[in-house]
């Protein structure tokens, strides 16, 4: 029985190597059309800003992982067919291969920027760039993009000590649908230094300009619709929470797929490392006759720009009022810490139904703390917690964490008061 | 319509400035024996430390503040009887003060030390610390007490330079009933150079040396008890969820009451700053004629010595055990965060209940984003969330900030195996 999985990064790895874990006998072939298997995206912009210094330090596994796993790593393979009728694919070069159980992790891929454009969504790209950054020198540059791989390499050539502008298309930075967020975000990155514009469309990189385009992120989903395998409304594949497409034995997960959001109920694109992680693993299990689920998202995500940490999960006002919801916002300017430890400025933003009183949502901007705290308002959409149920929670309390009153704890208190 | 309040720390504060938002016809007299009014007490061994360098750094509000709230803050009064039929309340010195409504908030006080020995539990008690240790110079110390108090104590004489050590009358630290957690601090504390002895019982200051005494912190309910006010088995006044004593009329916050475990449904009495400011506003809302609930505590805390946090929530498995669970309990040693971003050590428990699945309590030990992960751990128990839903939490992922699976589903994964 052969498990071939398509693509070595988070989800197809962690596919393959929980199905082996789980079923010692499987035959497991990874298929990788690049050379270097097993790297962290995610950590793409600091490799770019210099922190880390060799790529190789991205590798969450070596390559020894693998074989001493037995499973079978094949770099430089790309498949450009799944004929499913057969349970083959085929590769680049004509050669096939054969499955039982196809699990499909293509990813995501950026649309390809104007001409002379760097991309920081792969590896060659983030290398161009680096390379460019260190040899020509250039004193500015500019991000396209305002999403959190824009604002990634925002942070990561202005600490490169880069004048940097950001272009961002839409009015609304990471698509959020939050003017009060975009706000924020525009007047930290104002007072670092960078100039931001907002319903900017670049369409060409100016003569001897650094221009890194971050936009136009799409789930890589041609190899798979070709199949037949069915998309969803986001244009990326549809899938059961035991991630299993609309073919027998065909799963597929990680940046390619939608998952629910456990807020609205509904399907959602939203690639993100951690998504992929725990989506690979459920089909690794599916694909060795195990039953897990995966439970969907709380939207949660974090990203940091010139020292600023911006946390969200759930629905913005905005997003919730597109959902059908009567949205009530909460926000909140507060210190993460008693002011004898250093506290600073923190801000928490809660949004929750009028009519039932349930939490849709929340963001936390702040220097300190913001992962936690973004978290806890993430264990509450988890738990369907409603506004009384937040404000009433006990939170940790000493002086070098967090005030008194935690920040979450008076939003939750403004927040029903809202609601009353 | 009077209201009194005796104590003007956090929950006494609290509810007179409650009681007087809600209800401005209100008169609200406060009554503090000392002539210090709105110490955040919790402040106490960074004022040691000499971080905080004035004590008046940690007043939560300047004495002003009262006037402007018209709120009649009277110092140096000490409650001696309460003589609730005729609702009066006598002063040291025989003045007595008529109630309408009563709150009682007079804290928690430590039993005192041997002779010679020196407290951090009182402002006094603190400034001569301070001033011994500026003064006399004492090259070494000794702390009594492994609570909260003793540890930060720990961290207030280290970080002064003193040698010191650490005397605690029991097995375990921090009063949790948990070998593991005794371990991990004995540890820490030992390579830091603090020497610790458990099951030492200090009785006397040897001669010359400096003694902290942190042991023995106990309700201070003499006085409400001489008039009639119940205490429950921890020996702390037992109120409703409204702050509610037996007697009419009467309610008590802060230190001196027991509150409901959200874990066990039970009273317990434990003593932290957070609770009394959230049970003195309830109390003043009840002050008030408002319908305001406390929602009890799922027994949060953080303390940190010599640079570890050490969050707990809920109960430890022994605890768990004592309260007629069956208990189950996973243990991960994981990275706060990814190499690249100098990720240390950090450790998570999970207790759950083997019959329900039901998350118990945790507790998160390392130096960075302790505080955040204890709070998550604290929501899904305010939630009543069993272990399937801790471990398929969305909780958010950035380089910066966490691993990209977060130590806390590591956990929540091994919890499950161990359920299964």
């Amino acid at each position: 029985m052969r498990l071939l999985v398509i693509g070595a990064s988070a989800a197809g790895l962690s596919a393959a190597t929980h199905a082996r874990r789980l079923d010692p006998r499987l035959d497991v072939t990874v298929l990788e059309k690049s050379n270097v298997v097993s790297l962290g995206l995610c950590g793409l912009p600091y490799f770019v800003e210099g922190r880390v210094p060799d790529w190789a330090w991205l590798l969450a596994r070596p390559p020894e992982y693998f074989s001493r796993m037995q499973i079978d790593v094949r770099t430089g393979k790309e498949a450009v067919a799944i004929r499913h009728a057969a349970r083959r694919v085929r590769l680049a070069g004509g050669e096939e291969l054969a499955y039982d159980k196809l699990v499909i992790a293509c990813g995501a891929r950026a649309e390809p920027g104007p001409e002379g454009s760097f991309s920081m969504s792969t590896l060659a790209g983030a290398i161009h760039l680096r390379e460019h950054l260190e040899t020509t020198k250039p004193g500015e540059a500019r991000v396209a993009g305002g999403g959190y791989i824009g604002l990634e390499a925002v942070e990561a050539l202005r600490a490169r000590g880069r004048r940097v502008a950001l272009s961002h298309a839409g009015p609304d930075l990471l698509d959020r649908a939050d003017p009060w967020l975009t706000g924020r975000i525009v007047r930290h990155l104002e007072r670092c230094r960078v100039e931001v514009r907002l319903n900017e469309r670049i369409r060409a990189a100016a003569a001897g300009e650094c221009l890194v385009w971050a936009a136009g992120l799409r789930p890589n989903v041609g190899l798979a619709a070709e199949a037949g395998v069915e998309t969803g409304r986001s244009g990326a594949i549809r899938v059961t929470d035991r991630m299993e497409t609309n073919l027998g034995s065909v799963y597929a997960a990680g940046d390619c797929i939608e998952v629910t959001h456990r807020v609205t109920g509904r399907p959602v694109w939203m690639p993100l490392g951690t998504t992929a992680n725990k989506t690979g693993r459920v089909a690794g299990a599916a694909a060795a006759g195990r039953l897990e689920r995966f439970p969907g998202i709380a939207g949660t995500s974090i990203v940091r720009v010139c020292g600023l940490g911006i946390g969200l999960t759930g629905l913005s006002e905005g997003q919730a009022r597109q959902e059908g919801f009567q949205p009530v916002t909460a926000i909140i300017d507060a210190r993460d810490r008693a002011a004898y430890f250093c506290g600073r400025p923190a801000s928490v933003q809660l949004v929750a139904d009028r009519i039932s009183g349930r939490l849709l949502g929340g963001a936390v901007i702040g220097e300190y703390g913001v992962e936690g705290r973004v978290n806890t308002i993430a264990t509450a959409l988890g738990a369907g917690m409603d506004a009384e149920g937040f404000a009433g929670l006990d939170l940790a309390y000493a002086p070098p964490y967090s005030p008194p009153w935690d920040p979450l704890l008076l939003a939750g208190r403004q927040l029903l008061k809202l609601l009353n």
